[in-house]
């Protein structure tokens, strides 16, 4: 990447983080609604911290803080680079206001762009990767910015709207799911060098699948539905034990965001408080939920690998999908194109799909030195691996090999449910 | 009160409100930083709704709401009331925003001084009345707002200051306690009917009180730091059960606001962050943090009514004092003025003094009937009295028979400590 | 007290203890059903204890302990003798045995009878006073044993019953509750020296008491069902705050003990599962219960020192009654006496009555010096005092000035409700 | 399996559990000192009630519960059998008592014989194949037994030892780790059909495994010391970020039943308190412990693939080794035998194994139909597999292909490590 690329590349991405906050009131920017959400203000900052602390840092010999305490505020879970406010408590922080946080943004954007023309050129390279770490590093925030400002908003009684939206209502049934066979066989899955990926996709090494059969499309409102009304959040048999724990103690009965009003079922989107639509594809549901469902469906959740297979041989045009970027931010019900029986879709944006696989390491798999090595690697327990990217994941963020990783019991995100079965 | 003094009386308070919050930034309103806190907002909104729901909603009928969902959002602890917003999530809302609540506050106020006009004159005595009480109600909630924004700035790692001022350091030394002693007696303690009392300090009745002796003055920081100095905290024969479980679970050392940098102590204030001056009095001490240095120091805190007896006859002048007017927003070091055997001092404002009462209803005690039977009755259990009122008191808000009342283990507030004992 | 009669006591007060245990098997002794309940082997062990750490270590010069750890896991809550086990942690520990818990109690019993004789003559005086307190003491457990028991054989589902009784019906109806008036005026209330009271009783002082009316008998179970049946438990109105906080996250819908079946309410009973009966007093409610009851009632609870002026003029027979001697276990209905208006009944034994004062020292109160001063100066905060003793205290242990205290929310001992009136 | 060998299969197995607990004493069995920790009779009456409610229950027509409540006191965690006591309320249980427990035992055990005698023939198949599902459950209760006994006992301030031992101290030193390698390949992993295994080893299935090293031995608790005091429980970047969260807020410093007495680390075991053993391996230790210090070591642990495939090829008298029946109930030091580099050592016994494999299903895993579908699938998320069997498994119980399963942070198991790394 030369140094105009790297340029542009950054001035993009910073400017679409914040174009996301623009619809925002100073006050949204304060506030964390629960453990799992970070302020808007939070975000921002903490994404400029980023270029700051790994990269100018490194880079300038000398280099002198923007301000001490920042340092402190916006460290996110990097041990290494010392103490930070506790997570739970990034909502009880007034300062530094929204508009230092954008001066502070204004201010490491010149120095990154300074330091952009002016390092050695042998001295290029590092900075190309690891600004472009920063960059993913930052995208991954523009999808959280979009899921906390929709709970932070979706919290409020009032009912506050983050975007007036012509959102069209799809008038078209969707198909029934079909089921697209691949056969098993030994493959290689993860990423292979260039470009861009995480360490956590890394090595590219090779795994036996048996045959299995995947749902062309990811389920519905109203196939989901049908589990709420069969009684499904009430039947333990269903359920993991954990899942069932969790049921009981947070009371689920829907997915979040889900209210029953008299005899409908209601939604919070970001456009808009509003009726469920049937034919869209399920979201807000955690793994809990997404296994029960399958589990009562016949069918079950898909390994990683059987994902990474069937999206590598069944596709299509693959990166085509409803992203960050339609500024929809909701799942799209299946376009009108005619269904293909062999031929997934759906398969990148819209939800985000619970595989069945635990986020461990890859066999080979080396964590980055130093600091950086906490970025992935630490977080190897207790979380599953979700595929695809979904309507709030930027565009250029997403691929095959990307592996997003939650706790069981998290919905927050646009989470759905994708289906497979043995053959 | 005709219509001229009320509608005066009522536009002082409101702007005396408003003028509290005037140093804050947007982000400021917003934030709870513990439980006990309420967002800057929240305060604003909360003593508006007093004014529609008990006076507004009762006068004119069919009354219009300004907002339906205002009635959820800033109601506090009505039962009566419905439904509202849990206490511990009043940092979640970001809406109302900042301006809708000054919006709110605008309207409110011009409906209720056209009430003051348009009121039928049957009427004018039972408005007054009730507006009297929500101006109370309002000054209690000056009283919150310094506190509460003193949380919130303080918990903030960039150490934000509230006013900068001009904070002339005492240069005398504070003279040592005198104690002042009282002949007990049967004696009336309470209010009697007008003018304006709180139910829970009705009726006014006897009570027999032995002879005692009250200290001239508040004990001091540096009074107070010997006890810390002396293994106070470390002690558990000092204090009280419940007390010392509280200490060793919140790991308490001093009084809240206090930290120690190498050899000095530092004290976090309205006005900055400085060292502790030993002349001035100790506060934002709990129940039992003054229960244990008075034992410490071989005496005891008073009972509510030997306070009562004292500020009767050995106050003097008794509504001087270093109050929510004065702008300070810190209690002051005793003024040079020469002491004086027979007289107390600083008995109101500056800091609480916490007696040894329980806060419990006087003989013959009757709740107002209906919500407003919620305003204090029902808050007679696990607390303590205190009297005197503060700093952040205002001046009119504060008589001798004010019961003010907090758990043992609440510091939030300006809590100090005057000591008693035995003839 | 001459070394006979301190020997008979002695072992008077030690044989009781075992009286009560008798009916246990092995596997009840080790139970601690919830926090507040200890194992009964854990009493038999701590009032041993307390023998031995408070008086034979102080006589007897050279003391070699019986066993090191049982002053480790015998002691309650004196932090001046040392670490202990955690309260909550009590249930955790099978050793020592049950048999070597009784082995301990022989041998401790074994020297303090011989001290009894040994003792030099001037320290007799001492050495009864300590022995007093012990005896005292062990009484206290004794009443705490029958509740936890209770309470352990309650909790099992197997519904164990501790002695089967020939408990007979009361066929007669409780008559109308009456109101005894009693004048107000200046009068002393607690203890004056000899005989043996503890110390927060003391010092006798003088304090007024307006006029007032006092129910002639506790509150039945009669009574109280037609709380429970007139929506008691739902109406948030007639409860203090943090009592209506505690109704709802305990979802209490009765007296601990009461089970509905069906049409009828059944109540545990440590001599059998079987129907409420509606002239027996209702116990096992907390001060929560207590003053929501009286407040529904049009009444309230006496201040302590109402109850102690009621009972000295009003009590009659006074020390007669239903106590842990009548091996009844259980509120027994009033008898079949005829009432007599100037007179109140049942105030000793059957239940402890409520006042709706807090347990705090009298004026000039001073804490024992050493050790002791932990006994009971330490929890007087956030308690309300009992009056009057129950079923369970022995009967030598109770007396007019007799304060027993305990948190609002507690409920497993034997705690109903008297009520006063204003004149 | 014939009437004769199943009565004797069954036999054995009821006795040897028996046997297990011949040491305690009645108090012993009564206890739960953590909430995993069952109270030894509770395992008494679970076991015996499997049989009841699994067996006798399904073949014996109009069958005639032993006690009603029985079914609610001994179930686990069937929510298909109905409501249970809830788990950490089990040592809140004095009833039924020990010898009732045994008494159950007795009358369950004759029900069984008589029906080994009786069944109809074609039914005898079926009741072998669910009579050895109870042997294998009561085997696993026979190692929880043992463990949850040494959580009692070790819990105890008075160190009550459960068997007096000649422990015969290891004088050999143990000879460096060697490291054996393993070709990679397609190979087949689980269990197929008989023997007896759990569902889910099954289905035996295909999976590709890279090469890799797997050492000679597991860790030393010499060698985990250098851990220990080279700051591994210090520096949070040897640990998974779970991992650390539980190190600080359990304050962990070494494994469970370590203890450090001035100079040395003293070790708590069934068989006494005493040094640790630098030659045997380390036990106790948690998932993230294991993962810690195999970091630390530059080493990882093996997945479960890797595990079943060197015991396949590498670990020659397989199941030699010290499991229950040796009485020892520690884990040993590595025996006098000379190493041999190409075979692994002690991986049968000893400790339980932990691998960085997630318990997920196999490829095809079907859950068993009706309540033994309960068994083992719905505990597939959050759990880590284990491998190998411990110095408390019984030797018949454990296989290749048994998949044992905890919690990460669990260490009231023999759990160890054994290192693996790349080529």
């Amino acid at each position: 990447m030369n140094r105009k690329e790297l340029t542009d590349k950054y001035n993009a991405v910073r400017q679409q983080t914040e174009a996301i906050c623009r619809p925002l009131e100073t006050e949204d920017y304060v506030i964390q609604s629960i453990d799992d959400v970070s302020p808007p203000k939070w975000h921002l900052g903490h994404t400029t911290w980023f270029f700051e602390q790994v990269i100018l840092e490194e880079f300038l010999s000398g280099y002198k803080r923007y301000h001490p305490e920042f340092y402190f505020v916006f460290n996110s879970y990097y041990e290494s680079f010392g103490e930070r406010v506790l997570r739970s408590r990034r909502g009880t922080l007034s300062r530094p206001l929204v508009r230092q946080v954008y001066d502070y943004r204004r201010e490491i954007d010149r120095r990154m762009l300074e330091l952009f023309e002016s390092v050695e050129e042998p001295q290029l390279g590092e900075l190309a990767r690891l600004t472009t770490l920063g960059i993913n590093h930052e995208q991954q925030h523009q999808e959280l910015l979009v899921t906390d400002i929709k709970h932070i908003l979706a919290d409020n009684p009032l009912r506050p709207v983050y975007l007036e939206s012509e959102d069209s209502v799809s008038t078209a049934n969707v198909p029934d799911v079909g089921w697209v066979p691949f056969e098993g066989g030994l493959h290689e899955f993860g990423a292979a060098a260039p470009p861009f990926a995480y360490d956590n996709e890394s090595p590219r090494h090779q795994a036996w699948v048996g045959g299995f059969r995947m749902a062309d499309r990811p389920v519905t409102c109203g196939e989901y539905l049908e589990f709420i009304e069969g009684g499904g959040y009430k039947n333990s048999l269903l359920w993991l034990s954990d899942g069932w724990d969790t049921v009981q103690s947070l009371r689920w009965t829907a997915p979040l965001y889900w209210e029953q009003a008299d005899d409908t079922w209601l939604i919070n989107t970001l456009t808009g408080f509003r009726a469920v639509r049937p034919e869209e594809p399920v979201c807000h549901v955690s793994f809990y939920e997404a296994a029960a469902y399958a589990g009562w469906a016949g069918k079950r959740l898909p390994t990683e690998f059987e994902w990474e297979l069937a999206v590598r041989f069944g596709a299509g045009k693959r990166l085509k999908g409803n992203f960050l970027e339609s500024g929809r931010f909701h799942p799209a019900a299946l376009d009108a194109e005619p269904p293909d029986n062999s031929r997934l879709r759906q398969v990148f944006g819209d939800v985000w799909e619970w595989t069945n696989s635990a986020y461990l390491p890859y066999p080979g798999y080396l964590r980055e030195q130093g600091a950086l090595g906490e970025y992935n690697g630490k977080f190897m327990s207790n979380q599953m691996v979700l595929r695809g990217g979904s309507c709030a994941t930027p565009q250029s963020h997403i691929r095959d090999t990307y592996r997003n990783f939650f706790q069981c019991d998290k919905r927050w995100q646009f989470t759905g449910i994708r289906m497979a079965c043995d053959v």
